[in-house]
């Protein structure tokens, strides 16, 4: 009985960043509250989120998603997902692969941050619809070079890896951001990523292990799991679903 | 006599992310060869860069900067300085302490993000003067919110943990980085600098402590240390260089 609850922190609403944390706590079945999607009048929403942001123990996380543990407060995923690996037997037992999933998973969050950047190349302060010429050349450049540039590393990284892990010899935390990242991208670029299913076959059967994991596959089906929308990271915006060139 | 030789992997002629490695090897004074600033005949340069990016042993970096040490080749700035904190005593020895800085260097690694960002907001396989306008927009966005955003962020931390260090209580990467951060905004930005020198005073006295460091001192005065240009995160373009508004 010695597992602490953790407590997450992130904008109700949308799936964003916030859902890299939320995977590795459903599939290890782990207690958790989403704490921002209670209601307010019991203890929730974006209210308590932000209460807690501006709270003065420890350090301050600069944006969601965070998590408190104890008398820890943890920001930004990678860093999360650090933390929660080895406690979730979600990441490699030696110093090396913990190091190489952390890799991966930095990695990712480059790629995410890209992703991001086709609908806002301006400014995040400005809406899609105050950019839109910008984001169509940005979403160019991003499904002709980067998504594959990406893809292409990580197919590469798993079949070095022996095909069935993204690294280490069992299920991490890389391996369910995988399975969201593509899922993302799915949402986000049809038409590339159906050009990415036919080329990077291994990851999306990947991808297809862990949405099959049970807890993971019971979670995919619960109102927990939140529906992609034009908020967030991946977002269905027509002029950006570009048929993609040169791969 | 057991001290490792670290190799770091990174273009030559920049500072780039590769100088948040530097400083920390530097200011540990620990024994390191900057691999791709040797001269090809030694077996350096670009072409001894490429080479190591694609061997085969360990996990394949995305992007340099990358270390070997050992059997172990490690990517990503805030990866590499969490398996350095420890080993240069350059992070606190606790796990909450190690997970601060990491977040830290993380919200760093946004930021210089986002800088690079205002030269290249459309693509990063353009040229910058192929992306004038959306450069312009961009950096009047980072200049006036994302600026002042981070720096205010940084100087509450700093403030909060008692205006010495970053985090814990001794010198960590986190303030090297910090240091060149300010470093880097000051050539980018010269005009939004001079505001949040009067503004963010904290942040600026800790870089002036770090920049005085004994070692840090002889670093910045040889010619290891490379001066900031028009390649890399930090670029110093008239058009870019906006008056702040609106702090």
């Amino acid at each position: 009985m010695n597992e602490p609850t953790y407590e997450l922190y992130y904008w109700p609403g949308l799936p964003g960043r916030g859902e890299y944390i939320r995977l590795a706590l459903e599939d290890a079945g782990a207690p958790y509250v989403d704490v921002a999607r209670k209601p307010a009048s019991e203890g929730g929403g974006p209210g308590a989120l932000m209460a807690a942001m501006k709270s003065t123990e420890g350090l301050e996380p600069f944006a969601p998603p965070f998590l408190k543990c104890g008398n820890l407060t943890i920001a930004q995923v990678a860093n999360i997902l650090l933390f929660l690996g080895p406690r979730l037997d979600l990441t490699p037992a030696d110093e090396g692969g913990r190091l190489g999933a952390n890799q991966l998973q930095l990695t990712i969050a480059d790629l995410i941050s890209e992703v991001h950047d086709t609908h806002h190349p301006v400014s995040t302060a400005l809406y899609f619809h105050e950019q839109v010429p910008e984001a169509v050349r940005a979403a160019r450049s991003f499904v002709d070079q980067r998504m594959p540039k990406f893809l292409g590393y990580f197919a590469r990284t798993l079949e070095k890896n022996g095909g069935e892990f993204m690294v280490g010899t069992a299920v991490s935390y890389v391996d369910l951001s995988i399975f969201h990242t593509l899922a993302g991208l799915e949402y986000a670029f049809p038409k590339a990523s159906e050009r990415a299913k036919s080329k990077y076959t291994g990851l999306y059967k990947l991808a297809e292990r862990v949405a099959a994991r049970p807890k993971i596959a019971a979670y995919l089906q619960s109102p927990r799991r939140l529906a992609f929308n034009e908020n967030g990271i991946f977002r269905r915006y027509p002029e950006l679903d570009l048929e993609p060139v040169g791969w």
